[in-house]
């Protein structure tokens, strides 16, 4: 049982500040989220684009402002359990809250803050007989340890950046690599493209277009897939260890639909914009998941709400100490790793 | 008469941020402030030190913040109203408004929009007998154009970092500076203590500690002051063309609190937290400036409250038009003066 103040689900931008303002007021958090790594969207979906909007940056990409973020919360030392999706929810008698993700893995906290986003994001599967079957058997959604595929063969299909991306880094770490699409045409940025182009010519990734893999085959794991070329119809068998459809993700609400809290066009309802939280007392809503009137779905909104929520977690957690802000140019940082970063002091001294 | 879409009172951090988002929604700022730049307090009392609680910023210092907002925001070219305070508002039968300075600059704009901080900063004056005669006559509290300076004899008091730092800056432009303080220490960064002591070895700056300015002499102009010291009491006149007292900012609701808004706590009561409306409609509160059950007077949250509040103005200014919001990383930033940002675009493009 994974022990914390606030259990985040969800290491997006607005989960990620929330630990921050958290460990500013002595609170530890840990977070969960069903993608691999931290960052939500922007380390799952755009991580090389810019964002405009974020203040005091006329332009970050997506992927730096997570890596900022992380060495922004370092100091406090976050939990993560990644990869899983949070899947139940139990309220104990003393108000504390069990979470509980599909892979079983339980949390216990006082206080739960939803930072979800637009929700779990969940792969879009080919529709294949015996897929299931396969799911960790050969077939994945998701490269979570590119290291599993070390001198394996591989089949990837999608036509869009992570099928392009994934088979530029892949081909330098599995056996084989074979890059299927249902068109001859991708789309993606402009080198990825013409990576796969170079690595093709240099044969490090076997190209098949225009062309799907229509049946997969193997005794309890995967071993071939047969692929059919849809401009002529042949089919042939390709011996492989994986198969990794990469045909986008698309967000689900998900089993925090059914916790009880008040849902309104797919987003969760907060009782007032002082400190978020539901309808259930000491579970919060922050960032793109929550709604309310005038709601904008905009990163920097969510900084705002998770700080606001950590202060009335704080109370929460502690209902008979009064919390007094400090500045952190006034009182600097100061990290459950022991770490101290402060203005420099001035200094009182004679001129003489 | 200046017309603008949103009148911003106040060029911190947060009057700064609203013009970016007012320029996402094609709306145009003006910005008064009563000090001689833009950046509020970041700028005047601590451009030096670092700041750590902005989203995504580690650690940034507080001037740094302000020229990575002033970068951010100039493609949609706010005006500025400097050294300025905003002092009498009328309400127009249209509904629009007009805000007058204490020097008579008069503003016209349908929304205006109080990002006023902690107030007005005005300088501790000294207690001296014809302190106002010599007021823009050789006395000033504020170095607003430091080339006024130029070839005078200026004659600073004061113990602090301005002190400190504006005796360093003048010792280069000025034909003599002298700086006076009532003790022997000062009170300030190592460096420019440090870089005092070494113009006073070379006799760029003359020292006078421990003393202080106890009367002021001239026809119309400044021409002297008489310095006493304080340990011996002995007095001495020294002719000067330029005395600066600095003595310290510190902020005052001012005029606006005579506006009609509902006051509390010497800020400004909002209605709502959707948008950050006044009791006045077409008058809003953003930043450190307003107050709201659970307000944290921290520049990310008046980063949001800008962003709500342009919203509403957008709807007030615009009431037959539905705005849909666009991200910046799909939409790009469109500058009014022609500029464009935008992500690079994917291609789609065939591997042969």
């Amino acid at each position: 049982m994974i022990k914390t103040d606030i259990l985040i689900i969800g290491a997006g931008p607005t989960g990620l500040f929330a630990v921050f303002e958290a460990g500013l007021l002595q609170l530890k958090c840990h977070l969960i989220d069903a993608l691999p790594q931290a960052g939500g969207q922007c380390s799952e979906i755009y991580p090389k684009k810019p964002i405009y909007d974020i203040p005091g940056y006329p332009e970050v990409l997506a992927g730096d402002l997570v890596d900022n973020l992380m060495e922004q919360i370092k100091p406090f030392q976050p939990g993560f359990t990644l990869g899983e999706r949070a899947d139940t929810i139990e309220k104990l008698d003393d108000g504390t809250f069990i979470v509980t993700t599909n892979k079983g893995t339980k949390h216990h906290a006082p206080v739960v803050a939803i930072a979800g986003g637009l929700g779990s994001f969940e792969p879009r599967k080919p529709l294949l007989e015996n897929l299931e079957k396969f799911e960790d058997n050969g077939v994945a959604y998701m490269i979570k340890e590119p290291e599993v595929y070390r001198d394996k063969k591989v089949l990837i299909a999608g036509g869009g950046d992570s099928a392009l991306d994934w088979s530029i880094f892949l081909a330098d770490v599995a056996k084989e690599v074979t890059l299927v699409h249902r068109r001859n045409e991708f789309r993606g940025a402009l080198d990825s493209v013409e990576k796969v182009q170079q690595l093709k010519n240099e044969d490090k990734i076997n190209l098949i277009t225009p062309a799907e893999v229509v049946a997969l085959k193997g005794e309890s794991h995967l071993e071939k897939v047969t692929v059919k070329d849809t401009s002529t119809s042949e089919e042939r068998n390709i011996d492989v260890d994986n198969f990794i459809p990469l045909f986008g993700l698309s967000p689900k609400l998900g089993p925090i639909g059914d916790w009880g809290l008040e849902i309104e066009k797919n987003a969760i309802k907060v009782d007032n914009t002082y400190d978020y939280q539901t309808n259930i007392p000491g579970i919060y809503a922050i960032g793109d998941v929550n709604t309310y009137p005038g709601k904008l779905k905009l990163i920097l909104c969510g900084f705002h709400e998770a700080t606001l929520m950590c202060q009335s977690a704080y109370q929460r957690i502690n209902p008979d100490k009064k919390y007094v802000m400090k500045y952190t140019t006034v009182g600097g940082v100061t990290g459950f790793d022991g770490s101290k970063k402060e203005a420099p002091k001035a200094v009182v001294k004679a001129i003489d």
